[in-house]
């Protein structure tokens, strides 16, 4: 397990941050573009894992148009690498909001993402999105 | 990214298995045992990331005698193997017991786990427990 910067780190560090500004601004493919045909996926939100890609896009396709928030930037972010493999995890504070684009509240989230690299390109293998204690912040 | 079963597969879900059996009868260092010194842990019922064995014995501890709780079997475990470095992932529910032993009600949880092979040894090198949807079902 190394850790620490590495050039690598940075490519999956842009690839998620990439993903994230698409998300704030309401496009959800963002994060199917960079996730693996065997992707497995695990949301606060959803009842079941959802394994595949193909399912992982009609989940989001349910998503589009309620997007409604603005994700803080990443915080304690941290990645470990083994070799072709990589484990990055962070949290962060969604902030939610109203129609009129005052803010309705805040959430905080863990995120745990596992990135492996296949045919030269790093994707996402297993994502797992979880609230912390469920709580919501509000202003 | 190899998956299916595999010896190693075996032996790790044994481990997890067997920290599992020892955290419903009450004993919290099954967990602590085969996690890594720098081991990273994201659970919803910590407001933060937990960095390092010695923090992650520190929380244990106050759990000491507060478990009241039977896990019940995987659901859907499935895992990932890369080299020396695998991601273990499941659903599960816990059942909480009133004191006299009654049901007091079932939390769904998903858990993902990343092991990594150190001196030949498995070791949790990330754990993430997060509620499903944060539901609890009472009977």
């Amino acid at each position: 397990m190394i850790k620490g910067v590495l050039p690598m780190e940075n490519t999956i560090i842009s690839l998620e941050k990439g993903a994230v500004e698409r998300w704030r601004k309401g496009d959800v493919w963002g994060w199917t573009e960079i996730s693996d045909e065997d992707v497995t996926y695990f949301d606060t939100g959803t009842s079941k894992r959802i394994d595949g890609l193909e399912a992982l896009k009609r989940e989001y396709a349910k998503r589009v148009g309620k997007i409604r928030y603005d994700v803080k930037e990443f915080l304690d972010p941290k990645i470990l690498v083994h070799g072709d493999a990589a484990v990055l995890f962070y949290r962060f504070f969604s902030t939610y909001l109203n129609p009129d684009g005052s803010i309705a509240g805040r959430i905080p989230w863990n995120c745990t993402e596992v990135y492996a690299k296949t045919d030269g390109k790093w994707k996402i293998v297993h994502t797992h999105w979880s609230f912390i204690k469920g709580e919501i912040k509000r202003d």
